[in-house]
């Protein structure tokens, strides 16, 4: 049966208990309402830990005064049963008052890499994602941790983040898991009425018949851009936040040419429902 | 014979060796040029732990463009003289670029205990502090570290953030060491000629001359603070930063009536030299 703990020092207390006794600990940060793309995160930890750490926590300082905090979905019960199929050991399931208890004060920032794509549309966000990521990893001290590839900036930001502050924590991403159709798995799917849902596939296509376009020899930036936009603009239910071309490592914006490996990342709304995709072009 | 670790990869790698060996670990981060007071710093330590490190580093990030990093005093030979005699087993002496490679961009800051007082004549010194302690803190892996009461605002940001950040570090202040005459130990009273050391020793006698006062029953702030700076103002070779009153555990300034224990705190130049001083009133 997995296990439930719902305190911050018990939570770090049993983690340092298992580093002591040799476990190696992994572990899968979330917000929680699971779907497939959590699910094979957790099923890659359960190959990576003794102990497979799963935690929930709607982190409160990544959201904008405007987002979506308040209505963010939530299924504890159905989470845990879909976690402890996945063979999670224990999960970490805190209250927002003990994470930022009163007078807390302390932020992190990774400064270049949190710049523009969703840095630009949710100023903060990386802010309030490093610094909940950072006090998680000193609570549950897992050897490794598992992100989706989905939020690609968060998880440039997050690997630059262990890297400059010593932690001793691998963190490595999974490939974005998909609907059938080429939806990229989210929690904010929940929010799209039926139509919406048939109107956000424009997102995958758009990045993908652009990735098709590269595969068959399109180098020019300017070019995969242009397609990509023009297929997103055929659908007038959506509305762009951003499409753009990224070094896959540095998240430098790519002009000219590509020539290495690129992210083609894209942000876009339907209804009050913001969507993230992207796809890299292993150049 | 005192072992010396320059690699911060080693430096980890070691102290996750002897947590996992079940030793404990106390720690003293300091910029080297070790005085009296570095020395109960490192007193305490061997009490404290079975391994004691002691790191000595001069941190770019916490120095201003126009502060003195380039000249501060350094003596790595004769600092490990001294901690060797002072039972510390391990001596960590990273290089600047091995802690702050290219790239780097990752910061800590602690907001609200860093407004005001060193704060505020020094931008961003308590983000480098905080940032290169916390570093520090994942390399060294303590479980206690003890930090000066000189630094008295520093010492609070690190608590601060030792708590925010969910660390499993006891941060401990210690008193201020003194010399005979009164001038608070500081690695940078190495900068002062025979006369400028008299004239320093204007900031000891100014807020104990307050300190005083209060012990005989004034509880003004105006009037505490007032006494203070008569007395700082009669050395026409001192120019004041800052002489405040604030709280000793929230550093909030103190109005009307010290009713908590309250800092007196004092910066101020000699020269081309910045020196800082405090007192706790014990309300």
């Amino acid at each position: 049966m997995i296990e439930v703990l719902r305190n911050p020092a018990e939570m770090r207390s049993r983690a340092g208990a298992l580093r002591a006794a040799g476990k190696r600990i992994s572990f899968v940060p979330t917000m929680g309402y699971l779907h497939a793309g959590h699910v094979s995160l957790m099923e890659a930890a359960r190959d990576l830990g003794d102990a497979r750490v799963l935690s929930i926590f709607v982190n409160p300082t990544q959201f904008g005064p405007k987002e979506d905090l308040s209505r963010y979905p939530r299924d504890l019960d159905g989470d845990l049963h879909k976690a402890e199929g996945a063979g999670i050991t224990l999960a970490f399931v805190p209250e927002a008052a003990a994470i930022y208890p009163d007078g807390y004060q302390t932020f992190v920032e990774v400064s270049d890499l949190s710049q523009g794509m969703c840095g630009a549309s949710r100023p903060g966000h990386f802010s309030g994602v490093a610094t909940i990521v950072l006090k998680l990893f000193h609570l549950v001290q897992p050897h490794v941790a598992l992100f989706g590839e989905k939020d690609f900036q968060q998880l440039a930001v997050l690997k630059r983040m262990a890297r400059d502050l010593d932690l001793d924590v691998e963190v490595r991403g999974l490939p974005i898991v998909r609907e059938s159709d080429g939806l990229a798995m989210s929690s904010r799917n929940a929010y799209l009425s039926a139509e919406q849902r048939q109107d956000a596939l424009i997102l995958s296509r758009a990045i993908f018949g652009s990735r098709d376009r590269f595969v068959k020899g399109e180098r020019s930036a300017e070019a995969l851009l242009a397609l990509a936009r023009e297929i997103l603009m055929s659908n007038k239910n959506i509305r762009l936040d951003y499409l753009e071309l990224r070094d896959a490592e540095s998240l430098k914006t790519v002009d000219g040419n590509v020539g290495r490996p690129t992210v083609l990342a894209v942000a876009a709304f339907v209804g009050s429902t913001r969507l993230i995709d992207n796809v890299v072009l292993p150049a």
